[in-house]
């Protein structure tokens, strides 16, 4: 029998979607409202959808054939005007089909001897690939002492996983936050992998629309974004890093993709260009905003996040743990949430609610969850 | 700094694109023929890039949000016709974004101490990957003395890469052929990793459609198909694997695509349904085939495959090498192929030539060449 990757073995945080999925199954009633899954609910913009029809016919017309692994120029181009003023330039762009594998496969890049740190709270993939590629991982806790936001650990790390606006907290990182963590590199020589799935969702003036706005970043800060939440895209599968030269890491990450990978698909890459554009998918962020601040409004002071995010990070009442007020959600006011230990340890004692939604299903929670508010 | 992987020092063997590309550049003359590449000349066919529209549509009416990373059931089951008399089942199939990616992501499941042979000449990921890997690397010759089929090693390996019908060699492995490394999987506990990107163009009687023909094969063999080629899905990305439990890797594969993956996207599956139906895309593959032909009967008894393949592996005039003859065939004839010591240094002496092309352009190819046919 062929030896396996014994890493596998270290996998052993329970995975809550199937036992969420279970309890489901069993539920009784026809009204829940699920704010559980980070899924966006409401349609693709119909402009994005006629790019990528566009795409499809002319595919028809005229073979289009293999892309570049990197992605294709016309999308990188676009993207460069969010980033040109950071001084990175196209060559330091690369598109994928998301966020999610790009998240895990950098670990590639790295010497399985690397040290790991990584939000707790957190999105899963972070630990889980350091994990599945044989790396020591150190916990950055995110708890309600340190308003959620991960602080540098006294000891030097060579990874450092950091997500703002933060999944699941729904908290974002400031400036002054974010130099501490460039400091932190600098100092240790450490490369900060900067998840910023939600950016498209920031609006407060001190928190950074990139990490590049902060200086010295570009040398130790990759930057991740997705077009799933921002646009809609979670079924379609597009993202990008962003790779500074000054990383050391641009040539590497170049060659294992020319390598392991073999681009993204070509419609998709160009409704992700009208993506950019696309003032429908501009207004439904608006609108997830909006349910955002309601939903905030109504659940009162012990919840969290929800101004940057569309997520909620809201405390259970005392003395019970995030299942048991996941399940008292579930079964006495039909709301689907997710329990935040799913996020890791430290997510113990919250739950993680969704506004990607609308405003009707706020008001209907709110109604349900008057008692709660405080 | 960070400590980066130090095994991508060992990709060391000369990437030839970047070189044809340079010769490209100063190639003089407006008639250049291009055999090189190996993608599709013909464009989708309509009714698949219709069934993709369609996708679009629907999510612009209805948001599909995210989906299986194993794939949807709608595609899987569709796959199972293929593979249901094997005794394979739905949950052995796994779809992805492209043969080249399983290919390389697969390596994730084995211990790095494991010992891989692949095919030289090949398609440079399986080396490159397991280099990548850490792992130790044996090379299987495929020459004109073994008919350009590999030949199981004396030693045990634990991971052996086959691809049949060959790229570059074009030529594909008979049922015979197969069972002898069955039956060497069974003697030394390796596992077959079979690319059979180019299983469409399969018509010999005695070369089986799926490795699964062989008895034996499903506790030791892991075959991977592509939509590529069969159906000029190059730029669109879907592929699949077929996982079964007997190899012991099924869950395993699951847990990797449920942790790195989040699935391929939702339109480019409905497209692969309908690929699976279209008489357009067959119609194109017997029109490859017909070009395939064609230019081996042009070529002469000096080109081998063709038959169940799009190429054709050339041997070069004595005296030369295959830098020579690529050299010969641009300045003096404006053809492109393939030098084949680019596949591996195997491949010297050989040139690659796609019939992914037009019958007007194998033709011309024809009379260009008429002093090289013998």
């Amino acid at each position: 029998m062929v030896k396996v990757n014994p890493h596998y073995e270290r996998l052993k945080r329970p995975i809550i979607f199937p036992i969420i999925e279970q309890k489901l199954k069993e539920f009784q009633g026809d009204d829940l409202i699920n704010l559980g899954v980070g899924d966006v609910s409401m349609p693709l913009a119909f402009d994005i959808a006629q790019a990528m029809s566009a795409a499809m016919v002319e595919m028809s017309q005229e073979p289009i054939g293999y892309g570049p692994a990197e992605g294709y120029l016309f999308l990188r181009n676009a993207l460069l005007n969010e980033y040109r003023h950071y001084g990175i330039s196209t060559d330091e762009i690369f598109i994928s089909d998301g966020i999610n594998t790009d998240l895990a496969n950098i670990a590639d890049l790295f010497d399985p001897s690397c040290k790991v740190a990584t939000i707790d709270p957190g999105y899963p993939v972070f630990g889980d690939s350091s994990l599945l590629a044989g790396k020591e991982v150190l916990c950055l806790p995110c708890l309600e002492e340190n308003n959620f936001i991960p602080q540098p650990p006294s000891q030097s790390v060579d990874i450092v996983y950091l997500c703002s606006p933060g999944n699941p907290t729904g908290v974002a990182m400031t400036e002054q936050d974010l130099e501490k963590w460039i400091s932190y590199a600098h100092k240790t020589g450490a490369i900060i992998l900067f998840d910023a799935a939600y950016a498209g969702f920031i609006t407060s003036s001190d928190v950074p629309q990139s990490i590049y706005e902060i200086d010295g970043a570009k040398s130790v800060a990759i930057e991740m974004r997705s077009f799933s939440k921002s646009a809609g895209f979670t079924g379609l599968r597009c993202s990008y890093s962003v790779i500074p030269q000054e990383t050391g890491l641009t040539k590497l990450w170049k060659k294992r993709q020319n390598t392991k990978y073999n681009g993204c698909s070509y419609p998709i890459q160009r409704g992700a260009v009208q993506a950019l554009q696309s003032e429908q998918a501009s207004a439904q962020i608006t609108a997830y905003l909006e349910c955002a601040s309601a939903l905030k409004e109504a659940l009162g002071q012990n919840a969290y996040g929800g101004v940057n995010s569309p997520y909620l990070w809201w405390k259970v009442p005392e003395g019970m743990s995030s299942w048991d007020f996941f399940d008292l959600l579930l079964q006495e006011h039909h709301i689907l949430g997710i329990p935040g230990v799913g996020f890791g340890s430290c997510g113990e004692g919250f739950v993680r609610l969704s506004a990607l939604t609308t405003m009707d299903k706020v008001k209907e929670v709110t109604n349900r969850l008057g008692a709660y508010a405080h």
